[in-house]
């Protein structure tokens, strides 16, 4: 099985866990099977490998995940990464792009695209094998699964089946479309469902060539024909900032359906979010038994106490605190937005950190430090900085530092000093995570102070 | 005037704010006048001046406090460190040695004794001064300040007035006592109050020979006559473990009493604290409109928003966080007493200190960081310790470090190494307070692992 797996979307209404780095598909709140957490997007990726072991999934995100992803996927997956934010039908085109031109992916192989942030139950995964079944076995142009309607929601697209046809005539079971709409009023949407519309929940599957020929379309209209990836990467502005079921779906001359009955969530919301979660409490949380109702997540290394809550969502991490009647943390977004923004907490591809400090001192001055985690085998790419210097103090394992093209190993106890402008880079060796402590100083501790110079310039240690 | 001040009782039930170094009377919550915060402490040294601006105030407590009360009070007060906690009686019976011994006061002066954790309107220390005119003019052995009973509590002493004598004959308004009754239950309180009882709220005035000539009897019982601070104070542990009411107060041939109708308040439960906070936030805080009689103090430097809370009490800090009904909070002491207990916040003499980060790393090596503020001009101890390197580096300011009798000059961007067994200290220049990030780093970081050599032993810098 080839699939896309789109990863949008990074935004507060998580917040203080979401932030602009950290997307509600990569908070680690759900339970496996065995008891640990995972996040939406390892939920994902492991219900893929239990119906199609070897399937080749290509995730199509923009560079500010790429960390996230690695760190949570590891080097299972292909990522595309978009040069800018667009919309699904660029996104979807350049990960088809990437298939067909580094992949060497045959154009009439069955592509599957999915949202990566959908939570749905196992036999969700066994319609995608069912809809890549009916595009090789018949002339749909495009096959989409309906998602059964629970409610009658506004904030959804709808399928319109087709009515009358004998469905025993179709492979799988899958039904012709007759047409969408998009978004209807909740009267428009009851009536929808009441003549047995589904929900279009972005779930598509199609043969590469199709979709290469659209986008051979689109670029053509531009007076293009780019033959690489990189041809179309670097074209990627001129695709139209438009969506797949816009630029595709509905133009596709045959399109059919397959019905999904079982558990799909759009965990999009605290209130959604939290139904879903096993545990009330997650992390250094103590209640008493007047607390109903009231979930809690705690990432920070201090307890928290509570009693007598009812219906609330309490959520602390580096970044803030949250403590929110339940109904009304739909209204969050409102009073993140002017919250300060800088993230205080990222995963990274080779490892992560938090901001233990920040302080401006009343001369203009700032000083911020960091808990950094270096991942056993991992480093951070050669870099400097122009406007800080930085004091590292290793406090765990061991690793090789490079500053200025000179490395020397390090170990527990060694503090280094990088002014402004020198290049710097650390590794962990293979054994053991590497975690220091990072004072930067400086008169403007800006995140995007930073000049790379590669990745694997830090010799391998010994 | 000579007022002692009794600063008792580190407890938990403010926590997260209070902890066992951090009393309810040092939390800057209340408001003063000109809008800044103060803390109990703070205020009765406040209205005290107010009232008599050259009294002589010596402050009685034990050496866990005696940071904050000098970080609090400066050089003002006098302190009295108790070489353990016993009770009331020891604590004031070493404070009159003070003041007889130490500061030579004549026994025939008046002494007056009072809670530092009273929270009272002004006319309170008025009605200290009548008491003070009425031990002078009067045969009164003791006179006590009656409060003015609100409810029938079963928490406090009554004091029974006699009936039936003229109060136009005593000086200052001042009623005989006829009796006192402990900790009644409440329906005797309700009896009490009826019949026109006070409830004793701990404010004493004596002359000092009155109280030395008891201290010297119950010495006498052991065969002793310490006949200097010091000898008292090295036989405080034979003083018995009793409080004032008990071993003075009901013993008393001749008391009177002057009643108070004003405000005062036992400040010791987030309820009763927060009723007292004019402002409903402290720190980053967000709320929306229908968060309702909710109180919140953030002293974390990170943002809290509150959506939607009726009747709660949000309190973060670096000791933890927490989240309570305000009538539930009464409940929080059986909750914390096994919430591990490492202050993360603390207030010194010499400035304050906030846990940063404390990890244990798989190995079973630690490091602990965090970020120390020494106040301009002061400088922590000439100290060492045993099982722990250091590795500070200086963020702001100037100052000098003295690190195995070698002095040297430091200032932002200086790092300092001090290996285990090293003895050091650091003062802060006269213009400005010098800040520092601390990495410890062993295998037990324990508070106490610490030899100090002397308080001075640091060279000014010029």
């Amino acid at each position: 099985m080839k699939i896309i797996l789109l990863s949008g979307g990074s935004g507060k209404r998580l917040w203080p866990l979401s932030n602009d780095t950290r997307s509600k598909q990569f908070l680690k709140l759900l339970k496996r099977p065995d008891g640990q957490y995972e996040s939406m997007v390892q939920r994902v990726y492991r219900q893929i490998r239990s119906v199609s072991q070897d399937s080749q999934i290509t995730v199509a995100t923009v560079a500010s995940q790429m960390d996230s992803i690695k760190s949570q996927l590891g080097d299972h997956v292909d990522i595309v990464l978009e040069p800018e934010r667009r919309d699904t039908f660029p996104a979807i085109a350049l990960a088809c792009a990437y298939l067909q031109f580094e992949k060497e992916c045959p154009l009439d192989e069955v592509v599957m695209v999915m949202p990566v942030d959908t939570y749905a139950g196992s036999d969700y995964f066994d319609v995608l094998v069912r809809m890549k079944n009916v595009v090789e076995s018949t002339k749909s142009d495009l096959v989409l699964m309906g998602i059964n309607p629970v409610f009658a929601s506004p904030k959804y697209g709808y399928i319109i089946p087709t009515k009358g046809k004998s469905k025993e005539n179709m492979i799988e079971n899958a039904i012709p479309v007759a047409g969408f709409v998009e978004k209807p009023d909740e009267h428009a949407a009851t009536k929808l469902i009441a003549k047995g519309a589904f929900w279009n929940g972005g779930a598509f599957a199609f043969k590469l060539g199709y979709l290469m020929s659209i986008v051979g379309g689109h670029f053509k209209d531009k007076g293009l024909s780019p033959n690489s990836f990189e041809d179309m990467r670097a074209n990627y502005s001129l695709l139209e900032k438009t969506s797949f079921d816009y630029a595709v779906v509905e133009k596709a001359a045959s399109i059919s359906m397959i019905p999904y009955y079982g558990a799909w969530k759009d965990l999009g919301t605290w209130n959604t979010l939290t139904d879903e979660m096993e545990d009330k409490s997650v992390g250094m949380v103590k209640t008493n038994r007047s607390t109903v109702n009231t979930h809690i997540i705690n990432e920070l290394s201090i307890p928290i106490i509570v009693l007598g809550a009812r219906d609330m969502i309490i959520a602390a991490c580096p970044d803030g605190i949250l403590v929110s009647d339940k109904e009304e943390s739909a209204k969050l977004k409102d009073f993140v937005d002017d919250v300060d923004s800088r993230p205080m907490y990222e995963e990274k591809r080779w490892g992560n950190y938090k901001v233990l400090d920040y302080v401006h001192y009343e001369n203009g001055s700032k000083s911020l430090t960091k808990h950094m985690v270096i991942q056993a085998g991992k480093g951070i790419s050669y870099q400097c900085h122009s406007a800080r210097d930085e004091i590292w103090t290793i406090t765990d394992g061991t690793g090789v530092v490079l500053i200025d093209d000179i490395a020397r190993s390090v170990s527990r106890g060694d503090v280094l000093h990088i002014a402004k402008g020198q290049k710097h880079s650390i590794r962990a060796d293979k054994m053991a995570d590497l975690h220091f402590i990072e004072v930067q100083l400086g008169d403007d501790l800006v995140e995007n102070d930073i000049l790379r110079f590669g990745e694997t310039d830090v010799v391998e240690h010994q």
